[in-house]
């Protein structure tokens, strides 16, 4: 065995291996003076009480409380420069347009594959630390093959090098670039870039920013459609700004995931539920841009499952931690402690197509395992801006090590 | 000398040994290139270029940014259990009274005064992790002489054995306790427990809770005339729930700090400006009950100096990281990053009386230090959810050493 991990005062984890909706996504396992037995990077056995004998290396969590790694379904965290100067604008009052993505773009454009590496790894490192295995990181600031294929290489690096894992988004109709026409950009993505990026397995999913001011549903539509025949999941940027029907559009193509959703419309949700896709939410940027809050209980009650991610990103979200994002979904959109374990877990990796290997603490799944200085769950959420981590697992192996060790 | 701190990229600290108001508090010092000389815990000298040969012990902060050491001006952080469930009942959309209060007495009435210690100190450590070198805590959870004094006691060993600087205040006016009636207790306070706290020389301040339900502004004066006849410097909790004339106390009263003020009136605003009171604001505690934000513009605009604390405790507030609160000045009170850093330095240290040894970085002043992750300050409040420090220094000890070393 490679660890065994006792000692735990409450494991709590969703379980099973899809999404879960409705009532589901609040009914958590809880086992108390429980163990978890590691083999070959993945979870081997569960039990409580005494624990098997055992010889190799043995983590003792004293009563502390262990939850599965927690898993970040959407940044765009590999980029170049910041906009702290927008973010000081925007706090005099000036108003978001998304605008300043262009000023991400030129820095990013600018950067080699190698800055964008050393500039991502110590975020990606802080995220890690806050209890976070697995993230979701989109391309978007390149806007042209060569940038574009740049970020995904930066990102195949990162996740050859960290401890974590990345998913990979293909996220060209992020913005159009102002050096092409909006149409010849289009054709572009379908024709040129998307049919690159799958042939190098660079992308595991396809997104697009599906709002006014951005991409048509037309628009989405064409790039979707493509991006699905090349064998990329679908993930929908979805009326974030303002209505436009992305949702719709999301169930529709039976896109594995739409995103933000702070206007969706009630035709929308319902969509989004009969099509079993997971809509990903990201209050961080509402709390930042003073927006309205995702409506988290109209899409739980109307059996949508409901993921949450940082969106962390140097325009709208300079906001980097999942647990914060757990504070705020119990404070602002009245999620259940419950339900937002379950977003930041079996949700989130089923909005990347991963329940079947991550987002509980199930035998056969993989390792990846938060040991936080707590003695109950709740606590995660309700201590808020100190970093409760105790310990890290990803696939078996101590990533984060107790303070005292 | 005892260390010698070169290759600052860019060194940001307010000027001055009293606290800032009006446009004083938005003129930083920043200076590129700089270097900061040691001896004795104290800071020896600050230069600019070429720094001088020194044969001891030398940070080279590569380009990166320094700070003075952040200074929490309000926190209750010795307690004993915590208020999860009135945390999530709160989030279900009941409403914040203050009568969650006495959970908070009870558990901790129950501690000893090591397991106060031992609960708080991680707690605090974490805040020094965030850069925060001194913090101000107040008592309050016992509303008895001895919890009281059991409190204070936990507080000055903490204040012994923490490489961080306590600034211990006596708030047994916190609430009214349920055993003894109202006048019997205010007795208390004034007959027995003020004489025997400054007499044990266990806190520095008293401060008083004036607000609705809780203690009246006469009863508040008496309290704090005899903490001010016993040589203890005044705080007061003005005008957090409702307008009860608080702020017009302190200012009276020429206390050192009106703190909370959600619901100061203009009147108040002038009399904390014509008797030079830092109005210390809490914006953290407005953002969990969902309350307006503090008027921090209106008492900028009048002159007010204002400081800036996190206020954390287990009730409205268990949210303990003040590069946050920061963050949320910025955010959602209109304040400037200049304003901001001097809230959470100069002027908080004013809002201590201790302007004269901390707050600032110059010749004389205590040594401690914050050394950023980051080129520019305005990046501390923009990147959120990150810890960013990469060193922290406290009376010319490196206290938090970089993650490389």
């Amino acid at each position: 065995m490679d660890l065994l991990i006792l000692g735990i005062g409450e494991l709590v984890t969703p379980k099973g291996s899809a999404a879960q909706a409705g009532r589901a996504q609040r009914e958590l396992v809880v086992l108390r003076n429980a163990y978890v037995a590691i083999r070959g990077g993945r979870i081997a056995a569960i039990g409580q009480g005494r624990c098997p004998s055992f010889s190799g290396p043995v983590l003792d969590c004293a009563g502390r409380c262990v939850t599965p790694g927690l898993v970040d379904p959407h940044t765009h965290a590999v980029f170049a420069g910041n906009r702290v100067q927008e973010f000081l604008a925007r706090a005099r009052g000036e108003k978001y347009t998304g605008g300043g993505i262009f000023t991400t773009v030129r820095a990013t454009r600018a950067a080699s594959e190698e800055e964008l590496v050393q500039l991502a790894k110590p975020r990606l490192l802080r995220m890690l630390a806050q209890g976070v295995t697995t993230v979701e990181v989109k391309s978007g600031y390149g806007l042209s093959l060569a940038d574009e294929l740049k970020i995904l290489r930066a990102i195949r690096r990162l996740s050859e090098t960290l401890p974590m894992a990345l998913v990979p988004t293909f996220m060209g109709a992020h913005a159009f670039p102002p050096e092409v026409g909006r149409d010849e950009y289009v054709r572009l993505l379908v024709e040129e870039m998307l049919p690159v990026v799958a042939k190098d397995g660079l992308a595991r999913f396809c997104d697009v920013f599906c709002d006014r001011g951005f991409y048509t549903v037309e628009e989405a539509r064409r790039i979707l459609e493509a991006a699905r025949r090349l064998g990329l999941g679908l993930k929908v940027h979805a009326d974030e700004l303002a209505y436009v029907g992305a949702a719709e559009l999301a169930a529709d193509l039976r896109a594995t995931s739409a995103e933000h959703l702070l206007h969706v419309s009630e035709e929308g949700i319902q969509a989004l539920a009969r099509g079993g896709t997971v809509a990903v939410l990201l209050p961080g940027t509402a709390f930042l841009l003073d927006e309205p809050y995702p409506p988290a209980r109209r899409l739980i009650e109307a059996g949508v499952p409901v993921a949450l991610g940082t969106d962390f990103n140097p325009g709208s979200c300079p906001l980097a931690s999942l647990p914060f994002i757990m504070s705020l979904a119990v404070l602002k959109l009245g999620m259940t402690a419950e339900e937002v374990l379950t977003a930041v877990t079996l949700n989130a990796a089923a909005s990347l197509n991963l329940a079947q290997e991550i987002g509980s603490v199930e035998a056969g799944k993989r390792a990846d395992l938060v040991v936080w200085d707590v003695r109950a769950f709740e606590e995660i959420p309700y201590w808020m801006g100190q970093n409760l981590v105790w310990a890290v697992i990803k696939d078996g192996s101590l990533v984060i090590f107790p303070p005292d060790k």
